[in-house]
């Protein structure tokens, strides 16, 4: 069997010669600037071996990968109870819809989409300023991956505010119906900042080890969560594409719209993939097919 | 640690007193007549063991858990190319919706909601008659279960073509949207059949064993497919209620109407359960209770 | 001002100039060959005076148009009672769309929708064979066209119970939601032979005149139905197009997909067009024109 | 044939025993302390008489009667061109929903749900600040009433805008979808304050005389805005309770939440009714059955 740096290295590789990279997200200039070449695989094993490739220390935004260390803090807090404001289904429709929100009457179908992120900001901001509450969610991190050095860029946070309608919408109708225990501006601003996180591909990667099961995870949260988590990744993480990724990859994973990708190995691995490039549901494109190959070579699928 | 006996039957005794049996299917007399004191649950292990508890040898409607089997053979046949009729993705509709396959223009959404598996019944007639394509179903069944004795129930059968107005609606669209190769009665026919398919939970138990990666696998399916059959029953093996299940007991399964649900640790287990009263999403209620006890106390979920 | 006999021809003339002539119906061959060039209208007085041009007296498919008088007829039976079966609101799905019929938990949006007619049809059948049924609504149309030579095509009856598998899922959904009282096969079989009534322009424009006011209106229907089924064809008239039709138009009108419109100037006229090219919507393209034009030349608008 | 006052008499007499008499609109205070025994209803006549009975010179608020006015000013401006912004088809969705919105990628309906009318605001505004819009507003009104006195109530549009977070929404996807020229900020506050508006009935109905065909209709709109403002009144102006009002009433009418309805018959009234009690769909419960009864008893629907 070949070993794990060698296949990391040949899919860097192939990943380099790749003709269609997808898109980068547009939506703020920020994102939009993303160089598409960039790429980077780092994989976290339960011995404490770290093995990673390409622009693996090169930051970006984690964007909608903070959803999953932002559920975890608000399922510590609350526990089973949190499930009373959001639900955990998969959904059809895009990330940002709004649509599916007013047929469920205000509470979002998963955690993963935006609405319901949202919320579990909101939960997470009770009873505490919203300086408080990314504190906290950054000491989380910090916690998570070992790694003291972990920001917020403010730029792309001031940004997000600036042009985020659906996400304006999104907290206007979780208003609405009564969802938000804080206003629009405090909740979506601590969100904003959230998704403003910057991280390299090596620090993603072991941010995730308390999901895989070792690493720092007596800290963070019970067991029976983590389960339940990489549940949740496994059948909301990449929103409407969920089913496929499922298929092709068979792990857990949250992506975001920065074009990471945090993948789970149940008591094998974390993984975290880099590149910009989007596919038609915003999932990173080489991200996700670097995970494909990966899971095949080393047979991580958990469906086999 | 308790013994997989002894574990069976503290479940089975502790869903002997609970008072929520959930409903029986009501569509049809065979099914609305069901005893909803009945309960079973059978447990196929690597080593050729296979452990039962309750009514295991009485035979039941597995209904929609041959979905899982007729997408099996079609998958060996038609490969990836089976994609293009037939879309994995999860759906928030219920599993005999109209709506979705209109909005989705006649490609369902994955092959184990009601239209999906009719088209896959569809694919798998080609140049078959329907006794003919039956009895491959039948063919393959009885070399999964190791078990010669599998038979088609024909008063059901018959009662579903009576009455299954949904099941001809989305027969007719599929027809509409030409997504199927015969005539609406040639594979609905043939689909009631399958559906009418009778087992035992340990026959059951013993006809996933292919998928668990032990048993008769070789004759059946490439390991290729058996994860992305996992995947499936993964993501949308209990309809709108699979996000739930994933979340709660973290085991590919498959449920029918019939109160059945196949579920399949890979590596680990093939376990049949049933129990014909039904919770809202017309899954069996206390068959998953029963597998959530059981994947608790072996650590049996792929998540964790 | 110009006589209605001048106006007509102007507007026949500039009809047989239009180069957009739409696109025939395509789902069966008796519609799909019809001549693009084909272009007729007949307006009917309360002075008891008609007025015709073009291929006024070439006899073609009414399809949809027929369901004005299944309507008129259901209604006089059954009086309001009726709307316990259908509603009376506008769509903004297709004509033959399943999916609101299902969010509609089996109750049609309005009698002009393909499930809204297939009900009403049913209605018509209640108590009669389907010869009496179909008897009764030429019948009724003789009366009203003061023709006696008007007749079904079977040809077209027998291609559309063929091909119509929207149709079937329609009335499939339908009984499902227990709202057919005669099994599909029995009502959709009166319904297609309904559609396949043939008329010519002078026998529509004659067969509307009760719903103007005027004309064999006593042996037809009560003057308290005659406002309610304007009522309709002015909202519901024209499918998911009808909003468009009232702001361009503004006259209550009821179109079918072989090109006819039947349209009602309360107390002021009777007007049937026919065109068989059809627009997005299935409306008649230049149909909807000439109405158009018509209505603003003798500002005939209900609503100025 | 009774005399109008006579008529109107009856009808108060009538709607004043009535048990059920509808909610009050519970969003704002001010609304929802409405006295639901108020109730009004005044007729213009071509003749210039003006008829009133009730509290008709009791002010309230017009809420979404004001859109009627809006859309007059935006057509006169824009012309067709408006139609690039706004669809003019009935919907089945709530006034305020934000589905139907996302579905049609930022083009709204129709200018009578609560999007469309923020997008012809947004219309309005362009080139002015929100004072002189809304002077510009209340200006038309003020012509069109012949009353100099009317004004906007402060505290109403304060509440709304605290509270009207559905609102806010639909402005934010309209943003999102680049369908307004200005912030949210700015077009929701002008249309808070124009829906804030407080008018008698009395004054209402003085108001609608121009759709009417008489008062001083030159001033304000041509003829060809008449007819089409009208029939969107028809088929749009009761939300998705459209269709029942033009079923049972057969008169373009718009209703507010306030209670109001101004409903005209072309050439023959303009008519103002005000009772604050709401049905299901948001419109006036009492006001609906006095037009009705009104309709029936003039003959006045535009159906007969």
């Amino acid at each position: 069997m070949t070993s794990i740096p060698a296949i990391l290295d040949e899919i860097r590789q192939k990943m380099a010669c790749a003709e269609d990279r997808g898109k980068a997200a547009s939506y703020i200039p920020e994102l939009a600037s993303a160089d598409l070449q960039k790429f980077a695989i780092s994989v976290c094993l339960p011995n404490g071996e770290q093995w990673s490739t390409g622009d693996s220390r090169t930051p970006f935004s984690i964007q909608s990968v903070s959803k999953v260390f932002t559920l975890a803090i608000a399922l510590g807090r609350y526990g089973e109870s949190l499930w009373r404001r959001v639900g955990r289904e998969p959904t059809t429709k895009a990330f940002n819809s709004s649509q599916e929100l007013e047929v469920r009457k205000g509470i979002p179908a998963n955690p993963f989409v935006n609405a319901g992120a949202i919320v579990t900001t909101d939960m997470v901001l009770k009873g505490a300023s919203p300086a408080e509450a990314l504190g906290g969610i950054l000491q989380f991190l910090r916690v998570a991956a070992s790694e003291e050095d972990i920001h917020i860029n403010r730029d792309i946070a001031a940004s997000e505010k600036m042009t985020g309608h659906k996400n304006w919408a999104l907290a206007h109708l979780l208003s609405a119906y009564g969802n938000l225990d804080h206003s629009c501006e405090l909740t979506l601003g601590t969100y904003f900042h959230q998704c403003a996180i910057e991280m390299s591909c090596e620090e993603l990667a072991r941010s995730g080890r308390f999901l895989a099961g070792f690493g720092k995870k007596d800290d963070l949260v019970r067991q029976s969560s983590v389960k339940r988590i990489n549940a949740l990744m496994l059948t909301c993480g990449h929103y409407n594409g969920s089913g496929e990724f499922a298929y092709r990859v068979g792990i857990p994973a949250k992506s975001g719209v920065g074009g990471a990708i945090l993948a789970i190995v149940p008591g094998k691995a974390s993984i975290a993939v880099w590149s910009p490039g989007l596919d038609e549901y915003g999932n990173s494109l080489l991200g996700t097919a670097a995970l494909e190959e990966l899971s095949n070579r080393m047979e991580w699928s958990v469906f086999s």
